[in-house]
């Protein structure tokens, strides 16, 4: 039998505030077992970016990554959200360690081509997402050394091209491709945290938690609306995962990381 | 007989122009064996401190290290300056590793406290230099364990204190407890990279290198005014991983990080 492994992905706005920040370092520390931390970092980039100067540029909630706003994400995620969680996981005697893609080659990936969007005002554009990498191929077998010698890998959304080039990716994405390549070698459960405490029958209904969608229900809370927006791309990531061995997925609260009460994902 | 290694320390002048980086990446490739880079990064952090309208304070020529700009140095050179020098290295099929000293409690380290420090006028003051780290210990089995499944740490120069705070600190002295934390398991040379060919006799004669100093010579150097400023505390960690046990220290140009030509230190 496969020993287990938790890939817990956390958005930006976790870990951006102090007091939410202390209380998921502190949940995922006493965690017992083999884990992996993926972090968002959103917010404070934008903040970042503007005290520069820079722009944010967003398409259908989508960042723009340009060469500036390339610099400011690597800064911030690579560096001050990823760093202080793994000070403050080192403190509390967790022997984490910060990897971009780039880091031991963990994530590789190519810049996004240009890409048909569907506007606001529901024409469809080419957009140039700029710096923004789609996942090629994640390295399970790097990721599983050091998960043997007791490191927990806290991975921030930044991966690399091959060709000395860092692209801005998203973490719901790492977080799936992570969880998959260790999916020859683990029991994997990946466990997407955000805001809600799963995903919601109806959106003004904290407590409409829908506590397993299959396949078949995704299709059909999509045609009737239940699900949209961006948690559809979560489910896909969730379903994508599912489709390449990750035994378990779970949409839960951040502040409930072992997910119990969230909605698990099932194949059927 | 011990396996080599190559512990190469680069300032920030050097990482933070895109001509000098690609040369300086190129020969750090090329170079054979075992090997770790330790960098800098004070240009680039007050430039972007300067862009967030952070002042940058000095004293003697070391930066004080306030809460705001600890955030700084995080996002520089943990993130900006390292993570391009990681994709960089990978895109030259070198098996890169961004460390600060948090990342698998590689360097632990304690805040310094209060520091009498000679000014410009003569008088002695006490200088709260803030959050700026001196090395307690550096995690040699640790590294041994990455450099055996051909991993290439790239040292960033941030440490923690084991209590959830990341700690600015020397990029010198960085390269040197890492060269002595490695010096039980490898013979180890360390070379010190910076603006001049090497320890000058006359510091307005570029060719003037001194070729070899051992400790009495640093001593008269320093009583006659060859060597003086920054160089004293470069020689000092010179002489300290002499004594614990690093085979060969070199004092050299950035453009020539094989050593040749530069300043070999000594004990005897």
């Amino acid at each position: 039998m496969k020993d287990k492994i938790n890939v817990i992905k956390v958005g930006g706005a976790v870990v951006e505030d102090a007091t939410s920040l202390n209380s998921l370092l502190q949940q995922f520390a006493g965690m017992p077992g083999n884990k992996v931390l993926v972090h968002g970092g959103g917010r404070s980039a934008t903040r970042i970016a503007a005290s520069l100067g820079i722009e944010s540029h967003m398409v259908g909630g989508r960042r723009i990554t340009d060469a500036q706003m390339l610099q400011v994400v690597t800064m911030v995620y690579a560096g001050l959200v990823n760093k202080n969680i793994v000070a403050g996981l080192q403190a509390r005697n967790v022997n984490a360690l910060g990897l971009t893609g780039a880091d031991m080659d963990v994530l590789r990936s190519h810049k996004r081509p240009l890409k048909a969007v569907t506007m606001d005002d529901g024409t469809e554009q080419l957009v140039d997402f700029g710096f923004v990498g789609d996942v090629d191929k994640a390295n399970g077998e790097m990721l599983c050394k050091l998960i043997a010698e007791g490191v927990v890998p806290v991975m921030t959304p930044l991966t690399h091209d091959g060709a000395g080039n860092l692209l801005n990716t998203n973490a719901d994405t790492i977080a799936s491709k992570v969880a998959c390549a260790l999916a020859p070698y683990f029991d994997v459960t990946l466990t997407f945290c955000f805001e809600k405490k799963g995903v919601l029958r109806n959106a003004d209904d904290d407590d409409s938690v829908i506590p397993v969608i299959t396949e078949q229900d995704f299709a059909a809370h999509r045609a009737s609306g239940v699900i949209s927006g961006g948690m559809i791309p979560k489910l896909e990531n969730a379903f994508d995962a599912i489709h390449q061995g990750v035994q378990r997925v779970v949409i839960t609260r951040s502040d409930n990381i072992n997910g119990e009460g969230g909605t698990v994902i099932k194949e059927f």
